[in-house]
Order: C-alpha cells, then structure tokens, then sequence
C-alpha cells in the first residue's frame, strides 16, 4: 500500500493505554506521517490497551511478567524477541512499568523512546516515578514543572533529551491534578510529536545531546 | 505626596544595571504601584548603575568591595547600616555580585529577593553563576531552561521561589545567546513582577513554598 518505508512503532504498555490511544489518534490523524504502531506489547493480559489496540487493528503480544518473574533477563529477551521478530524500528515506553534489561536497549540504540513527567534534570532518577515525582514539585515549591521525552539508554532518565514542555504549578494542586496536566502534555502533545520527529529522521542524536533538524519546535510550540 | 505606605526598594548592584534599569522603568509605568526603588547601593563606585540611578533621582550609596575586602562581615554590616537607616522593606539583588553574611539575610527574612537565570533546582547552587550556568546547560542536551525569581536565604539558590519562567533552547544556541533570553525575562518580566507583589503583599511564605495570593499568575502570564 506504499508503505514500505514507513518506520515500524512497537509501543510497550502494562495499563489502560491513555499514551498508546494517544498515539493512534495522532497516527489516525496524519500526525505521524512516515511511522505506523505494528505492534502493542503488553506484560499485562488483562491490560486495556490490549483492548485499544485490538479495536485499531493493530498487532498485539503479551509477554507477561507475572510468570516470568523476577527472571528480568529471560523477560528481556521475549521482549526482544518480539521487537526484533516484527522488524521494529522504535519503541516507545507508554505506560510500561518493567525495567528491560541492558540486552533490549543495546539492541535499539537511540531508537526507544520514554516519557518522564517532570523537566529533566529535575525530579527524575531513582525513586522518580508515578505520583512520587508530583508530590516532590510540590514539596519543593517549583512554579514550574513539564514533562520530557527522551532516549532510553543505560542510565535511568539519563538519555538524550528530545523534547521538553513545560506545566505551570497552581497554588491549589495536588500530586493528582499535576499529574493530570503533565500528563497532557506528555501524551496528547509531546510523545507523538517525537514519534513524528524520529520517523521523519529529524533527531539527530550528537554525543549526550539531540539536533531537531529542520524544525523550529520551540519557535512553533511554545507561547 | 499619598507614598507614606509604600514600600522602600532597596536594589543592589555592582554593574551595568540593566536589571536596575527595568526596575526603575517598571516602576515610571506604574508596574509596582505600592513600591518605590527608594535607594542604590553599589560594590563598585564606577558601576554605571549609580549614573542609572542619578538620571532618576534615586539615591545612591557606595559601599566599595575593594575598601573592605576580604572582610565580608565588615562589608556586609556596612550594607546593612545602609539598608537600615534608610527604612528598606525589599532588598532585591540585581547583578550585585558580592556574598553578604548571613546578618543581613536574617535582617530581612524572606524580604530579600534575588535572580537565579535558570530552573531551580536544575543548574542551580555553587558555581552556577553567569556563563557557567547557560554552558551547563546546553552540555545537557535540556530543550527548556529558564529564569528563577526567590527569597534569598542561607542556602545558595536555596530560599523560597516565587516565580518561573521558561525559555527555549535552540539548536543554534551559545551560552551568550541563551544568556540574553534568559536575561531578558528574568530582567524584563520576573524581577518587576516579583518586585510588584512584594509590595501589594501578595507573596506568602509558607515553610520552604510561597503561595501568590490573589494573583493567578500562571493562568495570566503564560501561553
């Protein structure tokens, strides 16, 4: 159907899905012109992005954590498997709450993408997670947080950044309302716009740093 | 002249006094209604700061670094003094280069207001200053820094923030010209700003947070 070139998107859930419906909203939509989501992996059966993505016509896989447990490096390589079995080119981590082993992202340099919720260097690393990573903006008093997508690599939320938005703190939030605003950004503006950005070839990945080419995120985005 | 509740603005400096300059023309325009930059005090008898301030009619008060040197305890109660006698309710440091002791900052608990040109807690804290800290950040690889407006306390960068704003970071970007954007709204926006709300009593501390009563800042100022 003249979609030989595309590039192959594997998105990883465990959960309900919101970032993957994101996803094929913005592929539905024409947003993700060069890129096609080949393939759902979920370590949860029961998860309902199963269910979204069945309803998309889209491929699914299980490899489940729950019986490979704790065996991280066996869960890995089913993982892997699947990714390199339906020619994948990116991966995107939406939801997916299983650390991979270094195998799977050896195998996908630069090409596996995650969205932490807080502006990276701030409120990410170790511990930085779900709810945690709010209740800390708001201990600390910032007046500014955002959300990041970046490149997995070997070093927990340390990859190549390559987008950033930034979500006004609210004299009334709590951990759960920040959350919710982060988490429209990440998903609705920031994860299928890196997406687009890496199907079209426009990351450029230069030691720990990344160049958009040819597009002036910031100068479109922002204001 | 009706000023007698207004309060006294004290702004130190040891330079150019650009951020002196925005102050005083925030003020000509009616930005901080219950405010008025009612004395300057320079580390540097040749900063241009204090012609600045003559060309306004604002007194002006030299407290030489280079007489008191390496006496920061001498040099930081003659400031003092200063600020004392001459009834200031806000300290606001603009470019003033020189570490006071902690016996001024206790005299003016959350009363003293400085600019950090980045988004605390990122790129903030001992020698995260000037150029330094705009090179940190594009060795980064972060898309977003900013600028910090927040009470100056015992801890470096460490006191309570009061506002935030973000600036993008291009592909094409130096540490010169990343510095002139963040300069221009920490200079332009947030100093004024922070300086206005001070003075309409708007800024309530509460532990390490402020809250900015009656005010939605985020909602007005951004997008």
């Amino acid at each position: 159907m003249g979609h030989s070139d595309n590039k192959n998107i594997a998105v990883l859930v465990s959960g309900g899905g919101t970032n993957l419906q994101a996803l094929i909203d913005a592929e539905k939509s024409g947003e993700i012109p060069n890129g096609r989501i080949s393939l759902v992996i979920s370590s949860n059966p029961d998860a309902y992005a199963l269910t979204r993505a069945f309803n998309n016509n889209i491929k699914t896989a299980v490899a489940q954590w729950a019986a490979f447990k704790p065996d991280r490096k066996s869960f890995s390589g089913e993982i892997l498997r699947l990714l390199l079995e339906n020619h994948i080119d990116l991966v995107i981590y939406a939801g997916f709450m299983i650390i991979l082993d270094e195998s799977v992202v050896k195998a996908f340099p630069n090409a596996m993408i995650n969205v932490h919720p807080a502006l990276i260097p701030a409120f990410c690393g170790e511990g930085f997670y779900g709810l945690r990573v709010h209740r800390a903006v708001l201990e600390s008093g910032v007046k500014l947080t955002g959300a990041t997508v970046h490149f997995v690599n070997e070093i927990c939320d340390g990859g190549p950044i390559i987008l950033q938005k930034s979500v006004e703190v609210l004299n009334d939030d709590t951990p759960q309302t920040l959350q919710k605003r982060v988490s429209e950004q990440a998903e609705q503006v920031l994860l299928p716009k890196a997406a687009a950005l890496f199907c079209e070839g426009r990351i450029e990945v230069v030691g720990t740093k990344t160049i958009i080419k040819e597009y002036d995120y910031d100068r479109i985005k922002t204001r």
